[in-house]
């Protein structure tokens, strides 16, 4: 079975941090919205009757439909070796995962705090202040949460010596946050050697090499979650 | 096994959703933080080695420590007959309820736009184009979503006929819009009638009735998610 995964074919997104897992597990998938016709393939699933999914990123797995970033690397996780294998370990895991996910809206949110519906050039005040509350308040606390974590289990891993999805994720929020604020995460690097450390390591894994070295790893740019625009930089 | 509730004393806020979930199992359990030292008694749990969690709810159930409300329900549901007993529907439940804790965000966002650190009274200006938005473009898209699966799905409950702990939170969400937005919400209310009805049924079952008629439902105030700001609601 091929997996096949649905998200806004021009940005990492929330797609990103599924498609690190399945590259990681080295899983077969299409990456449906990107190829010919696949957007609206995407649009169709999401006016389906039935189980629909709110937004995309969502995942069919044979008869499944799998949506909400978190959910599907739960249901991957358990199925690739990305999770501990006992209920206490998938649910710790999980809920870093969702902690993650909390930080990636309020990482969005630097650059849209007035909705998602307004543009960014509508908002840019706004942005400036909510993005110096960001880098104050909220970097530090989420990152400082996930720092302390990595330190108290030994370094290598999140929870210890095996690598999960969360690992993936945090690689994916160093890297993007280097993306968005090269000033201010230069400046911020120092106080999280551990993150840094396990950014450095899983980019290094072979899967994932080669993954970022491919065509498949879309870039950086202005209509994702991590977006660099230098006046909120600095 | 008696469980832990950990939750902000004054507020319903996220520890609401995880309180409807026990109280119509009608569990056994304690609201730790609403007893004496009991604020103290979180933030130890905060502070731990180990796994600690980033922000309350959290959920002691025997020896696990269960954080992030979707995280608890998930757990929850499966030992209380509030989620369906097959992978596909656990995972289709638990994707709802995602879907609401983003709208949950979406809620908070409308009174504190500029990010949860500063006081709402410095962003007054940037709240009220937020909530603007969010009545336009966000409310309806949420709530028509939930409204067309309820639909779909028989019009009892948003799977079918069984009740589960998605339908519970979609009952909070409906008293909750209603006590911040009485203007909006009434006005709106004419295209939700399912969810409307979905709400007076949850209302009406024994144990939520008894629940919400005794003093440990705290009422909705101006510290939680839903605050009513008259400025906003017009």
């Amino acid at each position: 079975m091929k997996y096949e995964l649905y998200y806004w074919p021009e940005i990492q997104g929330r797609g990103e941090y599924v498609r690190l897992a399945l590259e990681e597990a080295g899983a077969a998938y299409v990456d449906v919205a990107r190829g010919a016709r696949g957007s609206s393939a995407m649009m169709k699933m999401m006016d389906a009757q039935g189980t629909p999914p709110f937004a995309p990123p969502f995942l069919k797995a044979g008869k499944l439909v799998i949506g909400q970033t978190a959910n599907i690397l739960l249901y991957l996780g358990s199925r690739h070796g990305l999770a501990p294998k006992t209920e206490a370990g998938k649910l710790w895991v999980h809920q870093l995962q969702l902690t993650i996910a909390d930080f990636v809206l309020e990482i969005h949110d630097t650059h849209h705090p007035l909705g998602p519906s307004m543009y960014y050039e509508d908002q840019k005040p706004a942005a400036k202040k909510r993005t110096a509350e960001f880098w104050d308040e909220r970097v530090p606390k989420y990152l400082g949460y996930f720092e302390q974590l990595l330190d108290g289990h030994g370094g290598a891993y999140v929870t210890g010596r095996k690598l999960t999805y969360v690992d993936l994720s945090l690689f994916q929020i160093v890297a993007g946050l280097r993306y968005a604020f090269p000033k201010r995460m230069k400046a911020f690097e120092e106080d999280i050697p551990g993150l840094v450390g396990l950014h450095d390591r899983i980019a290094a894994r072979p899967n994932i090499k080669a993954y970022l070295a491919s065509e498949r790893r879309i870039a950086f740019n202005e209509q994702g979650i991590f977006r660099r625009y230098k006046e909120l930089d600095n």
